[in-house]
């Protein structure tokens, strides 16, 4: 429910910007956090300093791209005047700006010359729905700028190497860490993936053993699901595809072995998915094929029933007739000898299902 | 119905053309506006001058190519000698003449090397069912034309950024405006997406909580809609992506940017479309799951009430017999003993359903 | 029928072929006309010429091929002597003469120098079944050879503007009147698509409003024969595409404008084609959907009417036990009771039935 | 039966390879002959000559590479030793020997500088089974080595042409030979096809006219045919394309124009066999739907009945009860009345199936 | 079951390693052997030296890379401190580490310009659970290092080949070496593809003999089964693609003749399974149509019985009422002229229901 409202504001906000002026600055998401914060990180191999700040220009005073590398991070997309101060303070294009702010995008990379500019997008799962949150990623010489819709705990890891100077990520530059953020990114996949794919095998077990309706429109969300999930991660790996390939001054030949790993990694996701979409179909048919099953097995209940007392029931109506003249009625035994009858119909009758292996 | 008459009609035009001349001027679409219209925008970054007319030689006058950029506009296809008016004032291809009269061309750009020629489509939902309209572009230097079947307002948004300024349009040339003509009707597509987003909702709620028969031609007829909506949008894709790739002396290297920015878009709504496709598909799987279900009910309320039944009335049918010789109907109790024993077999019944699930 | 014994007995020839060498002269159609007829078309700028002929030698002593451009058209194929006649007259290749006389053959384009061969096919509609015709344009400077099985009208609309000179044509070569003609052929090509979208819509219609059994069959037809007509339009997107990519001396650039808009009307002949395939498989999928339903309806039906009965009846086969002692049957308006007990007892059925929307 | 055991068998030899040695001489196939047998042709433009031996050594000598274009035909794998004395003879990769007798493997065309080798298949229809026979072609300058599971008369042709100087196939080299050998393979597939293409119509006359069960299990052996018939003959069209692409200094340009002949009768029978495929799962989709049609004509006749008759039933059954006091039981025409309004009932309940179109 | 809970393993390792740096050593997979050993061959074309250590330090002394070929094989991943003591050694990249430990990757081939990383899996047969165990090759200029999970004899026939100097195995570089090893890894998947063919045929008969309910599930599992095959070796293409295109110093060219011949085995694999999953695909579509069949049946005898039976009792429920005035129950012959009209009326129905055939 949350999910859907959540996909028809956004897209209203699409609508909004219709008519607009390219590269306008207008919010399309909803608003997931209350105030805009920023985070900036200046590193080298020798040295790194941390500044939290709730005010961009201060952020921005603190950023040193001349000594050293650094990261601003920005949490929160809601005050677009801040995202505005820092296109023009870095000199970003005006479509980086309108990007940064359409959420819903396609994950990419564009390469601006002096810098590139890569869309992400990250999952968790709340309630049982997949809900997803667009990261921005600029790099360029000396210079990191991420941004988020609001405080999460995806980069956490990366920060914690910067401070920990464990795996020499300090002696690396700006492209090195646009890897590894993305590069965590993606490696955060991996839950949302886990829980589906339990889901799945849920939904796989009940079904087998135990199917009723309720779990048609359950199969039907899930697929739902896997269908979102499929489109989402897809253009990953063009993006990942795209890193790789890119020519800069401000990219290492070094970090092109990691880039591929992390390509590596991108095409494990999507396969996986694409599983989990062929897995979700096949649950569908197997769905259909056990309700026809049951069809199956209801309808022979009924025939079995039928076949064997509709024949006896008329068998006594004959006898139920009033007719003056029916000898039978008057034999002796006449009674004893149309039950034994029935009995022996009726045996005859399971015997016919048994070989029919419908009993 | 009416949309069917309309395809219709134009096949028949089509068909009319058979055995013609390529290059003759024949519209092939039907009449949508009463009278051909025709506005001239001269600009220059200093200056910007609309006017309006309702005959192409004071329009044709009008047009300013050597000092401004100039944009002619003509709303109506149905005079076909003011198109062919203007094919010959601009020296265009007669091809070029061709394609702006046919109505139900696939999206596609054609470059004449002095000019380009770009074929777009715009989607509107009128009573549930979605219609189009063929536009035309045709830039060249200093030079924007373009060709709508009838008056519409998906052109205002840009208008007004001209005569208001805005985003600096108006240092720009042909080449930024045509792409700006085409990312305003992009972005247009966004509320038929919307439309026809809601209406799969619809559709999937009502089949979730209560399918009934006739959402069967309606599923029907979305699927034949989402099937054309994606065919037509499909083409646009190369259209924008041989945008993309023109090399000519009135195409701006700046330009690039925004066009890319387009394709985005463009696939974007590429994606959004086959996702409804697949939605579509996905809904008719589920109704067709449900009419399998909804059968199994009714085959078990069949089946309950039979098989609790027949035996009963099939025992009842023997003391129904009229033979001479029957000692039960003489018994005291027999009468009793008979219903007590009809109540425990039916709680049986009862019983064994409840073990299958059936109850 | 026609159309499958059609196939069968080309098939026949085909084998007939078979362990021979390549390039023999061996007709494998069905004959079409009795007899074969020559025309000649001489023309230039200023003069043109037609001459009809039954003779192969006097036809290709009029070909004027030094002079003027000369347009030498064959009707009938079966003959094989003639093709053989011309084949060697015009120093063709030994393969395009195989290619000539073989019926059934995928459209295509072979370069061979000297000259250009291409194979196309015509449609036609005869009792509700296509009929395809081959049609071989062989092209070299200042020279068109075409073949057709039988006398057609398909390129009489190439020939009057050839007379009435509209369209410049006749300041053209070869190589536009060879495009010229595959552009009517393919226009052609919209009356067939028209008669079969008609045939759609009208199995649509009826499946919506009055699905029969019959209907099965027509629709496997129909499936069959848009699976037909898509695979034999297909391969055309190919051969025009070669076309517009040779680069001969007496292929003129001009020439090209033509062909890539040719080009776009082939692609919209296959894609209306793909649409026609899927819209058959929808009706397909909608039939199995509506057999689905009736089949729910009639089970409705039958469960409605034994639900009720069946208790009434068993009630009744109580009251028609012969027990000595039941002494319901003797109280003063047992029978009254009895009824209004089964009137209750229906009534409720019918709101059940009423509740879950089954009536 | 005998076309799976022979599949097993071909299993169980790839089997006993595991973890041998690339190259080496083993038979995975069956033996189809006794006696392995060899021709060797020798000629050239004015002589020819053909002698066949039962000795490989004999033959050896008798090749004559010098002077003479020479074929040599080996019938027979079998025998391992003669296999690897060719390999040895003619200094072919021992990789080309393993794959002369591994059976079963892809069509492929394998360059190995100084000579080619090409892998093709042969098909046979055999009581209703396709059988197929796997013929290795080398090729080098002025050589030609053929190796065949056992004698067949697809080469026959060929041989003929040779000696006949028909075509002028003498005065062209290996090549060329080459060309027409998998020439005549290809034409051989259209028998196969055409037996097929006749097993599918009998199919589809018998299901739309008189569908019985047991048409089901044909239905599945026709598809997992045509299913097997598209992947031998899909690897087909990479080999003959990498055969047009060959540079060798023994490949003559003339051959070239032979071989994109080629390449279109390989399309052409994939083509076949892929509308084959889909024209069984058409069939199968056909056999599914008049199953369903005929469950729901069986369902109407069930449900007419029962809704005529159980009515008519109960009415009886009310009128059967023995409750003391039943007034209608004593009216003069009760008797008739009843009767008399059974019959009404009954034509209601016809004009109501009429009404349905279910009578 | 097992295989499952293994996946599971998996992915929660997958999941442990979320955040933390590429390139760490992490072992994801689950333990499968006790010990990690470790065996060492030297050789050259005269002498070959095997020997097995179960300390690492001791292994790697043993490697001599400079006068000969050495072949390093360590069997156990779980002590992840040999791995990277490894890694260290022979100076690899750190992503090569995490691939080595990583369980559950893609095959692939990472060149790392001083050695090459290959990527594969292997397959066994385990209570009818395919089992996977990933296995990587590394090879640099005269040295291979193999890292499997457990001790295993796949490698077995490529170590005595060395020993038995048999196909000249020893004359050859380590790029030989890992060419034969991974052929011999594609040679044993023909193992697990022939037991799954055989679990398919047997399948497929159960199911065109005797189908029953328990079948479903069988089919599910199959069907998951042959998808996760597919998957597993779909990527080894790309692999052996690489393997072939690689161009390095200790690459040498008459390895690639090898490699050619290893991409056609990877290729028949790939068919195969993929005709595995169209076959499960196939039977799943036969289980319908066998389950549509049996309900068929049911239907038509429970038809059959009513439709005899229903107007039988209607009969005898007619003269069991107790009207007065009934005057046939008064005729002589009455009860016998109901008897003899309820026969032919019984003859009628069982004659309607032979040319309906469904008697």
């Amino acid at each position: 429910m949350k999910h859907k409202q959540k996909k028809k504001r956004k897209k209203n906000n699409r609508i909004k910007k219709t008519g607009m002026a390219p590269g306008m600055f207008l919010f399309t998401g909803e608003q997931k956090t209350d105030k805009t914060t920023f985070q900036v990180i200046n590193f080298d191999e020798n040295e790194i300093e941390e500044n939290s700040f709730d005010n961009i220009e201060a952020a921005l005073a603190k950023v040193d791209q001349t000594h050293k590398t650094s990261w601003l991070n920005i949490d929160g997309l809601h005050e677009t005047d801040n995202i505005k101060r820092v296109v023009e303070h870095f000199n970003l294009h005006k479509l980086s700006g309108e990007d940064i702010l359409s959420i819903g995008q396609r994950p990419k990379l564009d390469d601006y010359e002096h810098y590139v500019h890569i869309v992400a997008k990250m999952f968790s799962v709340n309630n049982e729905e997949i809900e997803d949150e667009q990261v921005t990623i600029i790099f360029a010489d000396r210079l990191l700028i991420t941004f988020q819709e609001k405080q999460g705990d995806v980069f956490n890891g990366v920060r914690e190497r910067l401070f920990d100077a464990v795996g020499q990520i300090r002696t690396r530059k700006s492209d090195y860490l646009a890897y590894a953020l993305l590069d965590s990114i993606v490696d955060n996949y991996f839950i949302t993936i886990e829980h589906f794919g339990d889901l799945i095998e849920e939904l796989e077990i009940e079904l087998l053993e135990d199917p009723s309706d309720e779990i048609l429109p359950r199969l039907h969300e899930v697929r739902r699901q896997a269908s979102y999930l499929r489109r989402s991660v897809f253009p990953l790996r063009e993006t990942v595809s795209r890193f790789e390939k890119l020519e800069l001054p401000y990219m290492f030949k070094e970090t092109k072995f990691f880039i591929r790993d992390l390509h590596d990694h991108t095409v494990q996701v999507i396969e996986t998915v694409t599983v989990f979409k062929d897995a979700v179909g096949g649950l569908l048919d197997l769905y259909m094929s056990s309700v026809s099953n049951r069809m199956n097995n209801v309808m022979k209940v009924l025939t079995i029933v039928s076949t064997i007392f509709i024949p006896l029931t008329f068998i006594a109506g004959v006898y139920g007739m009033n007719f003056g003249n029916m000898p039978e009625l008057q034999y002796k035994y006449g009674y004893h000898i149309t039950m034994i009858a029935m009995a022996v119909l009726t045996l005859l009758m399971i015997f016919y299902f048994k070989r029919k292996k419908w009993l």
